[in-house]
């Protein structure tokens, strides 16, 4: 199963519409990037890594619907398509990342038909889409050697297939240790508001038969307190160049839990989330959303009429409550400024290897 | 507005159902002690004080509703009726000490007659649920003078009159620095499973035009750790004689998170919440409850089929993550070993001479 996915029948984006999970397993279809934005912004597809691809795919759709005539006329039109994918969320770097490399395949093509520059992009965005299974994998392979067995894993958030192309990031880390024979079983915190965890990391644990027991938030702390927890992993939206990870909203109150009792807690983040142009977490945006997401429950009002709300998406989890932060490239720890600097540049040498 | 109230007329008791709220305000009527505990167990009425002043008067149902011809014969029924309403929820300590209290005056009385006792039995369960009132108006002129002005207070679960008979504990504290012109505004958290802050303290909030906004209970560290809290505020379920907490899951993650950040946080707690025949927290029993809490939202299913959950009610917050504990014979400060007996103390001196 992948997230989402280039349709070559219809030549359209096609994508699991996970608002509907775990009621129904919906594919929505898609034929232009505006409409992908769209779907990024009301999280139709939610993860940063499954955002990074979807950026990539709604380029792609940009290339392979022009009307341009040439390969000039054509990257302008991506540049223009690209400002509005990259707006549809801000605090994931990662969208940003994927279209800047999928348009840079565009401006640096030789080819002067547009035509044959749209082929070059659909064929890197579905390059980058590949790529981030084997990430992942990569990831789950390091990953795994930090889980003890058997292991009580506290997880955040939905970073699993979902929330990637396949496989996932922490998720990925479970797969990987639990497929290694580990004797696995995840405390899935619902991730209110939008109950990532008790809508998507639930079913898909469930459907690979990990074992798991569902808890709201508020139950995390009792269970690092009484010793029911050997481990926290948890994703990232933008690492920061000295650590700092900006991730979903209730992240930094589990990171600063799990140390004050003396628990691992790690970022699982391809380095395609480190932002090195940030020195630290203060600088990366982060996204309020509707109310709405707060008061209501499917069709259930749970809040007063006119309640003022906040309702920030994300958190930043400071360096110094972190044990180490898990890449494609290994685990880095400590001091972070080098290690993530270290990790960043082994992913770009692979890159462009290629 | 009182919570819960004996009507003279119908001769039952009546009870806001917090179910029901914010959306209608709904009075239930009981006529028996048996329908008082399942009400209590089924959350028509939650928080310690107000489960404590129901247990009164369930056991003053019992008496009223008696067929006992003589005094021992109701006293024996009453020592069954006690251990109904005590076990309708094992955390909260008010509940037990509360029906403790009205059976005493039974077990002493001097009458021959059940109906002489029975009266003196619904006059103590009125006395109890008076003092409710007084004691919660003294606490929040304690806990007032801790409040900043202005301050941003954050505040968990529903601590209000809902929680208690009449004005509330942690949140009778915000209401007496808001009737003493402070500039209070209240960061209230949503409280997941149940939603007491989102269903309940906000709508007290609502009502009294005290400054408020609904977060998800994920937002609160991030809130912290950015400089907009200034102090926390709490109730309590059970203290135990060295200072530790039982209060609403949760409450463990932020005051651990608020001493990080160097925020002050109080449990306010009427000494009837305090066990000193308990050394620490552990031996405070938690309940846990149904899993459908955390799986559906009114008529909406959150989670897959079948997906296993465990849903703690409460957590225990050792004693070094408090600042002090705010009672209405005054604000507990460590050791709290002697400032909790002290005021254990005091309280139990007012009874007697009262």
């Amino acid at each position: 199963m992948r997230t989402i996915w280039w349709d070559t029948v219809s030549e359209t984006v096609k994508m699991i519409d996970q608002r509907k999970l775990p009621l129904t397993l919906e594919v929505a279809e898609y034929t232009g990037y505006r409409a992908v934005a769209e779907a990024i912004s009301s999280m139709v597809i939610r993860g940063a890594p499954a955002i990074g691809a979807a950026g990539g795919y709604g380029l792609a759709l940009a290339a392979w619907r022009s009307q341009a005539t040439t390969a000039a006329g054509l990257v302008a039109e991506l540049e223009a398509a690209k400002a509005v994918l990259d707006a549809a969320r801000p605090t994931a770097v990662n969208l940003a990342w994927a279209t800047e490399r999928v348009l840079r395949v565009a401006r640096q093509s030789q080819q002067r038909e547009a035509r044959d520059v749209a082929q070059a992009v659909l064929a890197e965005a579905e390059r980058l889409a590949d790529e981030d299974v084997q990430i992942n994998r990569r990831m789950g392979a390091h990953g795994s050697t930090i889980v003890p067995n058997p292991a009580n894993i506290l997880h955040h958030c939905n970073t699993g297939t979902l929330a990637a192309v396949d496989y996932g990031t922490a998720l990925g880390v479970v797969r990987a240790a639990h497929d290694e024979g580990k004797k696995v079983h995840v405390w899935v915190d619902e991730t209110r508001p939008r109950l990532q965890g008790a809508r998507l990391t639930a079913w898909e644990l469930m459907r690979d038969g990990i074992p798991m027991t569902l808890i709201a938030d508020n139950a995390a702390g009792h269970l690092m307190r009484t010793g029911r927890v050997d481990v926290v992993l948890f994703g990232a939206d933008r690492v920061a160049a000295n650590g700092d990870v900006a991730n979903k909203i209730g992240t930094y109150k589990l990171a600063v839990c799990a140390q004050e009792n003396g628990i691992p807690r790690y970022s699982v983040a391809p380095t395609s989330t480190i932002d090195l142009s940030l020195p630290d977490g203060d600088a990366i945006p982060i996204e309020a959303r509707g109310s709405e997401e707060v008061t209501r429950f499917g069709g259930t009002q749970v809040a007063p009429d006119g309640v003022q709300v906040y309702n920030p998406a994300f958190d930043v989890t400071p360096h110094r409550y972190l044990t180490g932060i898990i890449t494609e490239e290994g685990i880095c720890y400590p001091p972070f400024t080098k290690s993530l600097r270290d990790a960043k540049d082994r992913a770009e040498a692979r890159i462009l290897e290629g």
